[in-house]
Parts: C-alpha cells; sequence; structure tokens
C-alpha cells in the first residue's frame, strides 16, 4: 500500500538513476566500434521476423486494415524511443502476439457493428490505446512495478503455452489454407483452379516443413561437432533468417509453367500505398467513433494494459537478470511510463502498439555480455603476459589484471567480491606442485572473469532503425512465400516451449516411472528431486485443466476479447487457493520464481558399471576448445529459449 | 594350401555336425510354442520390405523382365530351402542389392546385343547362374571359407558404403524421376499432363521425406523416454513396416479430383499373369542362346560368384558372432554348396538368386536371444525365489537356479565357466554387510545369465513360407506409393551408416579439432585412442580415394560389370601394399575385424568442475527399470546397423 501513498516515487528514482549513466550510455557504445554491429544484426534478424510474420496474421485477420508496414513502423518507432528516451535500453521492443491477437478480436468485434465497421476499426483502437496508455501511466505513477515479484512462474508459463499453440493452430490453419481460395479472391484465377490449388497446398507442406526442421536443426549449431567454431556459431545465430532466405529462393525454383501466383507469398501494400498511408490521419477520424464505443474501449484497453504490464515486466526483468551483473540501475516504473506514452503515440498513428519482448530482451543483453567478455578477456590475458615476461611475480600478475578489468569498468568501481576468486586463483597457482599449477592466465581468467555487459543505446538505436529500413525493402519481404511464415509460426512455437516448466512437467507425466531416472542423469529441474512425484503431478494436471479453459476461452467469438482475464485470476489462485492443497515448500519448488537446475548424476551405463572411469590424458585435449566453448556455448546452455538464466541449486 | 588339397573336408564335417544336432533344431522351435511367432513376424518385415524394393528397381531397370513377384520368389524358396536343408538356420536368405546391380548392368548388356535382347535376356543370366553355381560349388568343396579371416573390415565396408550411396541415388533418382513421364508411357494420359506431373512430383517429395523421417524416428524407440517399455519395444521392432503403411494409407487421402495415378504406386504383375508365369518355362529358352554368350556368361559369374562368397560368408558369420555363444556347430563350407545349388536352381527358373543378408541375419539371432533369455530368465527367478522362501542356504539357491539352467540347456553340457560368475554372486550374497548385499535373484540373473539363443529352424522356415505367401497378397503391394519406397530406400542408406567406421572416419575428420574431445566422452571405437590422428587421416583418404574409384567404376556402361572387381583387388592391397604406408599395429587398429570400443569418460561438462558428483539416492530408480533396459536395449547399443556386436576392449 506504502506504493500508492508516495506517487511517482519510483519513476522520479528510475529516472535519477538513468540520467547520471545516460552519457556513458552513447560513449559505451561507440567505443565498441564495428563490433557492435554483431549484437545489432543479430537482434535485428530476431526482431524482425516475428514482426513480419505477425503482420501477415494481422493482415489476414482485419482483413488488410493492418499489415506488415504497420507492425514494422510500430516496432521501429517504439524501438527508436526506448533506445534515446528509454530507462533500460537493453529492452527490445516490438508488436507481440498479445497484441495481435486483442487486435483480430478488436476487430471481429467492430466488423459486426453497423456503427464502427471496418471503417471505424483503427479509430477506435485509437480509443482503446488513449485508455490503455491512461492505465499504464497510472500503474506507472503508482508503482505498481513493486507487485512485480508476485508474478510467479505459473502464469507466466501458462501464457506462454498458450501462445505457442496458438502459434501452432496459426500455422496450421495456415497450411490449410494454401488449398483453398482466399476471401475476398476471384475463383475464376487460373491459380485457384483445383490442380493449382492442390500444387500450391502441396508445395506450402513442404516448404512449412523444410523451414520448421532447418531452422530447428541450426539453431542448435552451437553444440555440433561438426565444421570450426566460426560458422557454428554463425549458423546459431544468423540460421534462422538464413533459412527464410533459402527456402524464399527455393520457391522460386519452381518451373515456369506453373502459375506466376503459385506458391502463394505475402500480401502487403507498399508504405507509399494508398491503405499505408491512410494510416497517418486516423486521429482526424477518432472523433467519429460514437461515444459509446469510446467507453466500450475502455474494456479492451483493460485487457491490454494488464497483459503490456505483465508481459513488458516480465521482459524488463529477463534482460536484467542479477546473472548478467548489470552495473546500471533498473527503471521499470519510467519505462512503464514511457510505454503508455508510446502505445498512445501508437494509436494516433492507427499502428498496433509495441511492448517489450522476449526472448529477445535477454538475447540482447546475452550478446552484449559475450562482446563484453571478449574485450575485456583479451586485454586481461595481454597484460598477463606481458607481466610474466619479465617474470612478474603472481601478486604483480594479478596487479595488472585488476588494473585493466578496474580500467574498463570505467567509474563504476566493481564489487571487491567479484574478483575475489580469481585474485585467490592467481595467487595460488605455481604454490606447491609446480607440474599441476603451470599458471595459464586464459584459464583462470576463463573461470574466473565475472560476466559484464556492454550496457549501451547503440545497438538498440541502431536495430530499431534496420526495422525501420526494411519497411522500404517490402518489396523484398513480399517475396517470402506465405508457407515459409507458417513453418516460422511453428519454428517459433516448438524453439519456445524447451525450458518452459509446465511443458516439461507434461512431458515428465509420460515418462514411464522405469525411465525416470533418466531425467535424474542429465541436468534437471530441481523439483524433481524436491517435490514427490505425486504432487508434481497434481500441479502439473492442475495446470493442465487451467490451460484448456484459458485456451477454451480464445475460441469463444466475442468474449474472447477477455481471454488475459483467467491469467490475471490465475496470480490471486496462486496466491489463496493453491497453498490451501499444496504444502508451500513444494508449491514454491514447483513454482519458484528463478529456474532452479540440478547437475546430473553420472550416467549409469551398462559399461561404465563394469569399466574403469577416470579422465584419460586425451581427454584433456579440450582444454583448448575451451575458449571457443567458453564465450557463447555455456550461454546458451544456461538460458532457456525464453532467455531465462538457470540458476544452478547447491541442493545435492 | 592344405584346403585345396583336402576337398569335401569342410562340407562332409560341416553335414556331420549339423546332423547331429538336426533333430533339436526342430524340437527346439516347437517348444517355444507361440512365443517364436514374434522373431518370425519381425525378421519376415524386415526381410520382405527390401526385397519389395529391390524388385521395384529391378523391374525399372529391366523394364519389367522381372519384378517384385520373382524377387519375392527366390526369397521364399532360397529360405524354405535353407530352413530346411541348411546347415546354419540363423541364416537369413533374400535378393540383395549386389544381385540386383549385377542383373541390371547384364540386362543393359543383353539388350544391346541383337543376338540377346530383352528377350532372352533371362535365359542368358540363367547360363550366368549356372556358371555361377559351379564356381561356388568349386569354392566350397576346396575348403575357400579357410580363407575368411582374410576378409578385413576395410572391403566390408567399402562395399557397405557404396551399397549405401547407390541407395540414395537411387531414392533421388527416383523422387526425381516423379516429375517426369516414365519411358514406354502414352504422354496424353491426364496424368501426365503437366499440373498433375508436378502434384505427383510434390506429392513424391513429401512421401518420400516423410517416410525417411519417421523411419528413422521409430528405429530408435527403444531409447525414448516416453511410453511403456512394450510401446517402445513394438515400435522400434515393427516401426518401419507401419510407417510403410502409414504413409500409403495417407497417399490415398488425395481428394478425388485428383486423377486415379496421382500418386504413383508400384507396378508389378500379378503372379498368374502371363509375364510371370513365362518364368517357370525360361529353361527352355537357354538352348537358344548362341554358344560364344554361353561362354561369356562366364565372366559376371565370376564376379557374381567372388560377391556372394564375399557376401554369404560375411553374413553367415555376423549371424554366429562368438558373443552369441552359440552351442550348435558352424557349417561355412556346406552352406556354400548349398548356395550354388540354390543359384543354379533359380537361374533355371529365371528367378534373381538369393545369398544370406545384412543385417537381417544378426538381427534373427539376436531376437532369437532376447526370446531365449526371457524364457530362462523366467524359471530361473521363480526357482531361486520358491527357494528363499523355504529359507534355503545360498548354495542350495545356486543348486537350484544351476538345474533350471542345465535343463534348458538340454542334452549341451554348459561351459562350467559360463555359470561361474552367477554362482560367486549368489555365494557372496548377504556375507558381511547385510544391508548392500541384500540378495535379488533378478539382479544377479540379469549380470550374470549368460547369452543363450533359440537356435532352431522353425522361425525361419515360417518367415520365408510368409514370404512366399506375399506373393499373393501383391494386390496390397501394389498399393505402396512408389516415392514411399524411395524413402525406404533413403533410409536403409541412412540407417546403415552408423557403426561403418570408415563413415565415421569420415566424420572424424570433420569435427574440428577443439570438438575432439567430445568423441572422448561418449563410447567411442578403440582406434580414436590408439592411433595419432595423422594416421587416422591418411587411412581415411585412402579410403576415400578407393570408394570414388569404386563409385567411379559402377557409371561406366558396360564394364560396370565389373564393379566386384576393385574390391577383390583390395583384400591383396590390404596384405601387401598397405602395411607399407601404416605401422601394423595401427593398420591393425584402424582394421580389425572386430568392432572394438573404448567406454567414454565421464562427460565434463561445466557444472560438474564445479558441482559434486555423487550418486543420489533416487538415481537408485533405475534399479526398477534395469530388467526392461537389460534385454533389447542393451543389445541395441551394442550392436552395429550391420548386426555387428561391438567389443568392450580393456585398452584404457
Amino acid at each position: 500500500m506504502n506504493s500508492i501513498k508516495s506517487p511517482f516515487k519510483g519513476i522520479v528514482n528510475d529516472f535519477k538513476g538513468r540520467k547520471a549513466s545516460y552519457k556513458q550510455d552513447w560513449i559505451g557504445g561507440f567505443c565498441s566500434g564495428f563490433r557492435i554491429l554483431a549484437p545489432t544484426f543479430y537482434i535485428f534478424f530476431a526482431s524482425a521476423l516475428p514482426v513480419i510474420a505477425f503482420g501477415e496474421q494481422l493482415s489476414r485477420d482485419t482483413d488488410g486494415s493492418l499489415s506488415t508496414v504497420e507492425t514494422l513502423a510500430s516496432t521501429a518507432i517504439c524501438g527508436v524511443i526506448q533506445s534515446l528516451f528509454g530507462g533500460q535500453p537493453l529492452l527490445v521492443l516490438g508488436v507481440a502476439e498479445p497484441t495481435v491477437i486483442m487486435y483480430n478480436y478488436m476487430y471481429s468485434f467492430s466488423k459486426k457493428r453497423p456503427e464502427l465497421g471496418a471503417e471505424l476499426f483503427l479509430a477506435w483502437t485509437g480509443w482503446v490505446c488513449v485508455w490503455t496508455s491512461l492505465l499504464l501511466i497510472l500503474l506507472a505513477i503508482f508503482n505498481a512495478c513493486n507487485i512485480i515479484s508476485r508474478f510467479t512462474r505459473i502464469a507466466g508459463e501458462l501464457f506462454g503455452m498458450l501462445i505457442s499453440v496458438l502459434f501452432i493452430q496459426e500455422a496450421i490453419k495456415g497450411v490449410v489454407s494454401e488449398f483453398s481460395i482466399p476471401k475476398n479472391e476471384d475463383p475464376n484465377k487460373e491459380e485457384f483452379q483445383f490442380e493449382w490449388l492442390y500444387t500450391n497446398g502441396s508445395l506450402a507442406v513442404i516448404f512449412c516443413f523444410g523451414l520448421l526442421l532447418t531452422a530447428l536443426k541450426s539453431r542448435k549449431a552451437r553444440s555440433w561437432w561438426y565444421g570450426t567454431g566460426w560458422l557454428r556459431s554463425f549458423i546459431a545465430d544468423y540460421g534462422v533468417p538464413f533459412m527464410v532466405l533459402a527456402w524464399t529462393a527455393m520457391s522460386y525454383n519452381v518451373p515456369g509453367k506453373v502459375p506466376h501466383a503459385v506458391p502463394r507469398r505475402l500480401i502487403c501494400p507498399f508504405p507509399w500505398d494508398k491503405a499505408s498511408l491512410y494510416h497517418w490521419t486516423i486521429i482526424t477520424d477518432m472523433g467519429k467513433v460514437p461515444v459509446a464505443y469510446i467507453f466500450a474501449a475502455f474494456i479492451p484497453a483493460l485487457m491490454i494494459a494488464g497483459l503490456y504490464f505483465f508481459d513488458h515486466s516480465v521482459a524488463a526483468q529477463l534482460a536484467q537478470q542479477k546473472e548478467f551483473n548489470l552495473q546500471k540501475p533498473s527503471a521499470y516504473h519510467y519505462d512503464l511510463l514511457l510505454l503508455g506514452i508510446m502505445t498512445l503515440i501508437c494509436g494516433l498513428l492507427g499502428l498496433p502498439p509495441s511492448n517489450g519482448v522476449l526472448p529477445q530482451s535477454p538475447m540482447h543483453t546475452k550478446s552484449l555480455a559475450t562482446l563484453r567478455r571478449q574485450v575485456i578477456r583479451k586485454k586481461m590475458v595481454k597484460s598477463a603476459k606481458d607481466c610474466m615476461k619479465v617474470n612478474g611475480s603472481n601478486s604483480e600478475i594479478y596487479g595488472r589484471m585488476e588494473a585493466v578489468f578496474l580500467e574498463m569498468e570505467g567509474n563504476s568501481p566493481p564489487n571487491p567480491e567479484e574478483l575475489a576468486n580469481l585474485k585467490e586463483a592467481v595467487m595460488k597457482a605455481d604454490d606447491g606442485d609446480s607440474l599441476k599449477g603451470k599458471f595459464d592466465p586464459e584459464k583462470h581468467i576463463d573461470t574466473h572473469l565475472p560476466v559484464r555487459v556492454n550496457e549501451q543505446r547503440v545497438s538498440n538505436l541502431l536495430q530499431s532503425l534496420l526495422v525501420g529500413g526494411s519497411i522500404l525493402a517490402i518489396a523484398v519481404i513480399k517475396m517470402i512465400p506465405t508457407s515459409v511464415l507458417w513453418g516460422y509460426f511453428a519454428y517459433m512455437a516448438i524453439d519456445s516451449l524447451p525450458g518452459n516448466q509446465f511443458f516439461e512437467r507434461i512431458l515428465l507425466l509420460f515418462i514411464s516411472p522405469s525411465r525416470l531416472y533418466k531425467v535424474l542423469e542429465g541436468s534437471h529441474a530441481s523439483f524433481v528431486e524436491s517435490v514427490p512425484y505425486k504432487y508434481i503431478v497434481g500441479f502439473t494436471l492442475f495446470q493442465v485443466v487451467y490451460f484448456l479453459i484459458c485456451f477454451g476461452v480464445t475460441w469463444i467469438p466475442i468474449a474472447g476479447i477477455l481471454f488475459p482475464l483467467p491469467f490475471f485470476l490465475l496470480i490471486s489462485i496462486r496466491e489463496h487457493v493453491l497453498p490451501r492443497f499444496f504444502n508451500p515448500f513444494h508449491l514454491q519448488e514447483l513454482d519458484s520464481s528463478e529456474w532452479e537446475e540440478c547437475p546430473g548424476s553420472p550416467q549409469v551405463s551398462l559399461f561404465s558399471l563394469h569399466g574403469v572411469i577416470e579422465n584419460s590424458p586425451e581427454a584433456g585435449g579440450h582444454e583448448e576448445g575451451r575458449e571457443e566453448f567458453c564465450d557463447a556455448e555455456i550461454l546458451d546452455e544456461m538460458t532457456t529459449s525464453r532467455g531465462e538464466l538457470k540458476l544452478r541449486t547447491s541442493f545435492r
């Protein structure tokens, strides 16, 4: 309640904190030079592709009222605002699936009302955005972000699961639609004759599954055995956009005798077409919306505000998880205020608003951490080696390394405990057994160097500008076959599931009891060991039933607009109802706010029972591989698909 | 040279040995009751599907002179003969890929000769079979099988690789051909209009990849985490035929407006059609073949005899590897004689001859070993538990168990050493620490029960009769889309590669040096540790070059008939040339006759470096799973795709 009594407190604090480091935010970015382009392009592709896909989905759902041009424009505008004026510049913004679903419901609603119709749809959504904006600003003023800790895993994962299922549904509907004539099309056209429809459908199956399978494979490239480290990283980072490109190129490989319109490609107007230009004048139509509907707009606004508050905060939270060791302060309250303002701007321009997106936001931080690490590491190793050449003592070597680290840190002095491990390791080297303790600065630094992120605004600004620039490349985007997008939807769905504990617990139910030990052999969530199996089953079944209810709500024609309601309800069910049925400790384990993981027990294979397990001298060959392995791959292994860092528990 | 001096010695020995156990071969089979049907059906499906696929391939290559009816008939006839009169009843016979390739070359040859033409093709192959038969009988008489130990890994794996590549080539050619009009067809038919040709091609891509991917997945079902053990075993054993069925059913799901002949299906005459009946009278045409061609037939006969000698012996060898602990004698010489006779019969009937096939032969033994193990195990556990109920001492318990084992073994007394481990384990149980040593008969038996195979003739006879019976079901076989068969060819190729050390060494070349330690983490062939990397590379490159030469030979139009020549040459290159370039020890490791494997070193992950590795009490949960894990899955893990058992070396 304290939060409500001191309005503006959070915003003012956030603003002061970020203001202090604002200049450094720009200097830090420009100092990285061209290297900053790597995370920029990485996030650009990761963020532009879904926005394009959502644009196509919106375009179908709203009969073309909104399309890829608008989703790209909204993402670019909000991204630029966030990078210039935002609190947390690591947060990546974009038009996300909840927005698309809400706009879909709002379109079906307004199309059926003669007072609104498709014509006043965007003007009406303008009013929805006004209300949403007001609500978000109020939430920011009254420090609502303080209750962020009450969003436990359960609601977020249920929501993530729902989005995945909706993606799969979208992919299936999309592929099926390729076999039939789209609405509002002339059925006498050559490409809509049965033989070509069927060909279009068959090709859609090939492209959709082709993209899905190759994208899923390429995502895991970093842990492949084959190819050089550089190639593997490149494929892992850019494989998915590359696959979209490859399958698009392949789609131009159909023989000339096939009608030009097979396979179908993205339909969207150019930004200079009348349909796109109309958006800039939406505000003039807003006065035409009947007053009753202006007030009715409050209901969807309430839902959207709730969703955005939830989604934006979680994305911001995951972008600054404590394991990233961010040095600059957070700005939840201020960013929520800014989100309210951006929602207003988008609404008045007739664009679907953007909010903080997952998994791109934590991906952004992760890519900057890798970049930063490489830079620091290189300098520290160099200074240590220089010192070793002149036969410096261990404490001299450490002194040099510390100096470099402090210099890199700039004005913000690091926590002394962070370097304690490194210091100890360097000091102890060469003590006693000189054979084993041979001092190797690279090794010590790899093991003990604390994580540092290059916190700056340049990469976010550049990627937003690139998204904006791709509006001009709409002619290229229009070459993508729709079936490739359906495959991409399926990819997004499947890729987001691992690491969702709700999903992993559902899988656990299907593992035959005699195989449960296999779960324990690998790394696994800690609840598997700390909570008895029957409670895991009970909790999961509750979630499944609740999920089916939520999924059912999305099918209700107009009341579907209320689909976020069950999620808000769930937060209170979690707090007041669930503790009556479950032991609080179990509940906390099953619904912890962090992804706690246990290391696997060593694999007990038939042979290792007989054979002697020991480190062979050859196995030492992986010391060489450590540098390569250390950077991005470890981070990959430690992160869920949603961008959450897994926490090693000392549970066992 | 001793072999040549004492003709008939091997055959007579073999005959005497097998005659002694002939009666038991039948009794043992019938005593198993209905349980014998499991391995029967398993081998039937594993053996019938490739024969059907080869039939379709032959039918295309020979313009329909031979087809699935003939390959099935040959497999059935030879299988029945082998099971009734054969030496080693575990050996499974069938028309194999080398035969199909040779018949393809022979057809291209005879079609181009005006004296022969397509009409006298089968009569000419009859003469080829006569020569082949003669050569095989001579090899058998002069005890050629004694040199079987000179066939090292190198020739066999090169051959296996060639077959795989030819399968892939067949699959690609097949899918591409689906986009064009087959030869000898009327291009005015509806299904050969461009739109339907293209639809047919697209569907072929879907069915081919669909079958390939699902078949590959289902093969690995036994190690899945999900589903009950019974379901997993079923899918692993019958998944591939089931997938052929499923995709065939799916192919009937195309809308009615698509022409009836899309997708294309197998073309083969019914056994009562004129084309099939003609075969029974081939012998009357053999007199029409010009004398010069009768002698020319000796050249392909020489190749085929060499291939058969090699293939048949290796298949027989792998069906009776020493790890299977077979109790009845081998019969290499006698079986080669029988192969000669069967080749003659097939030739005179105008059928392509059969020979011992891989991996079906070792699969057969393996499935009988599992069956036998289950029976023995059940009885021994029961007797041990009965004895424990009346508080029998450990030695009484062991006595009962031994009695059961001896009874099951029948007249052939077991090697006393085989039960020594079990005896020791049972005797030591409960000594000292009564907490740990709690006597559990199931556990001891699982660990120490020696492998036993139900050696009998019934399963082979029944499966051959089933293959014969499927000739009558040709109407059903004709429903399979050809594209599903192309997928099946690709499946056979890819499935046969793991475990081929030549292939695995090629992959090794592509692993970046910094990742080589990952190979050592898992189980791996012992040469990885015992031979320096540069020699592995050198040896593998030699094999690759040699392989390309062999593959090149198959492309030469008529001289292609000599394609087995490089393999025969390789045996002598291996003996006389390679030792000059490689250290004999390295050569032996890289080309050992057995698949020697090293256990992996424990996985060194980032976390296990910090975390404490210990067996958690929960990990003990896998004791329960042991029974399930022990039977087929261990055998699966210990066997290569070719059916070879991996040997654990005590190398480290």
